[in-house]
């Protein structure tokens, strides 16, 4: 059979034309047997579907795009995996967008909303004071991932799925000193950082007082330079500069798991050890933080429950634009083998 | 003033409304600082454009997907951050879509080209021997990535980005030994596997062969079981079996990077050394295995060039859709410190 047509399909599996087309666009409503049964045609017949024909209503795609500046980051990689297959089985399509360190990710988001029929977005990671007259543009729903937000109650259509940093911040921080520790240096963010990495910062800080402690600038070791934050590298060069200075300190505070790998291999090549002669302590609780030797006390944000709770929340936002959620999730102190008590 | 219309923001921005359109459409053809005024004037004027009105005739957008099993592979998340941004910076939308592993992929790539008047599609990860019918029916440019998958020659619009990974990995066993080992284990693929994993397999039994080496069906440790297969859950796992067999082994060869890092934690945990008792070498030469403790002694693949000319020679196909492209790029062996001479 040449120039096989939609019609042809149609009367071969015994539907209408329009049931062709509902299993062509992949549309919801469709048996799934039904479904299969006509892709197969399709495939034994050679039939090329032309989408610009008359006879073939193109039904618009749901799209749910992910603004990220953390591809490459463990982190946001296992929690893209998560949403993306349940963004899938909803049978929306997934558009991720990296958005450079130095972008304003919601500018960004307005834009691709403006380009496609977007029906909502996920932030994941960004700002915790977004620009609010941006906000207002952006006039579909979307969840802020990661990062406890401050969005503006006379805004409606947002969510929030993150943890407490600050207070996470402050426990491993407080861990380490009922531990003994005393000089804990931190790597942390950029000095003008407004996001996890100030509220991490923040919860360093209030735990030392708590305990006395007298905060020492030297101790404080921010990212310099540009480009993403979280990286290896990083940890590993602040840390060979914080080891080159001659500042004491017998543990070390990486505000990610990330970076405190980094660092971990930084005092393994400065031929100390970890824990015995400096602890170090990591953030997020990625996977490979436990598989690292020694594996890297850390706190372990629940990152499967909250990426899915991140696509679950967007799609409620999207039945009902009048919502606005919060969910802050609990994360837990786990103990690795890269902290000793002194 | 209240009630922006475009035709006010071309105003005052003196230049014409279908100028406005190309700014708002994120359309190249516009100067990019003329962009950048009439984008700030919209901001500043809180002016939102309406789509379905009539005065805005939509540009459809140029859209790429990157169909892929392994978001969560740290290789593939590496090289997905470096084609994202290349395809960004032309000014092209990248879909990013995760196909499940039991998945046909070329299938999902036909489904998706459906649904949105794609340009191209890149995989990554995939079959190396893919299914020729299917392969037909996807009329838009494609490039495999990381994979030289075998395509008819009477096909076009395709390209290969890929090291020869059989041979890459007759280097490093090879290379495994001539440091004197004769009792290599190796934690591969599935045993059905039909792509880099059968490649790799087939060097590690070449490299036996080539040194009087008989294989010994108890050192080869297929993944069992469904699911991704390069975690580092596991290296972690097939490991612990490995050593619960008391099958002798002095090196351990790891088909990724990911699997080796779950090895070695298997190994440290069971109260054995890496290199001292074991050695250890892995695949990909991410990041990860040089900041791990020990680094791992690995292949590396030259990620972020092969990443950028997959891009690169997709929008070539795009341009030229009677082009077949091929580039196999050399790999290296790097050595850490995970194996040792016996």
């Amino acid at each position: 059979m040449e120039h096989v047509t939609i019609r042809d399909i149609a009367r071969i599996c015994k539907v209408g034309v329009s049931t062709v087309s509902r299993a062509i666009n992949n549309h919801p409503d469709i048996n799934p047997e039904t479904k299969k049964l006509i892709l197969d045609t399709i495939r034994e017949y050679n039939y090329v579907p032309n989408n610009s024909a008359q006879n073939l209503k193109r039904t618009e795609t749901n799209t749910i795009a992910l603004v990220t500046k953390g591809v490459g980051n463990p982190l946001f990689a296992e929690m893209i995996e998560i949403t993306q297959r349940h963004v899938k089985g909803k049978d929306y399509a997934f558009v991720l967008q990296q958005v450079e360190e130095e972008e304003n990710e919601i500018m960004a988001a307005i834009r691709i909303a403006r380009e496609r029929r977007l029906k909502g977005i996920i932030f994941m990671g960004g700002a915790s004071q977004p620009d609010v007259s941006l906000l207002k543009e952006l006039t579909i729903p979307y969840v802020f991932c990661t990062v406890d937000s401050r969005i503006p109650e006379s805004l409606s259509g947002w969510g929030i799925v993150a943890i407490d940093n600050e207070a996470e911040s402050y426990k491993i921080v407080d861990y380490l000193c009922s531990k003994g520790h005393r000089r804990i240096a931190i790597l942390t963010a950029y000095a003008h950082d407004t996001s996890i990495g100030k509220l991490r910062l923040d919860g360093y800080r209030r735990a030392l007082k708590d305990h006395g402690i007298e905060e020492d600038p030297a101790l404080v070791a921010h990212m310099r330079g540009t480009g993403p934050i979280y990286t290896m590298q990083n940890g590993y060069d602040r840390t060979k500069e914080l080891l080159a200075s001659g500042t004491e300190f017998t543990a070390l505070y990486a505000i990610s798991d990330t970076i405190a790998i980094g660092a971990c291999k930084a005092i393994f090549d400065s031929g100390l050890s970890v824990p015995e002669d400096i602890s170090v302590a990591g953030f997020d609780g990625l996977n490979l933080a436990g598989y690292y030797h020694p594996s890297i006390t850390t706190i372990e944000q629940p990152i499967n429950e909250m990426a899915l709770e991140t696509s679950r929340m967007l799609f409620r936002l999207i039945r009902d634009k009048d919502l606005k959620e919060r969910h802050i999730f609990q994360a837990a102190l786990r103990e690795g083998q890269s902290v000793r008590a002194l």
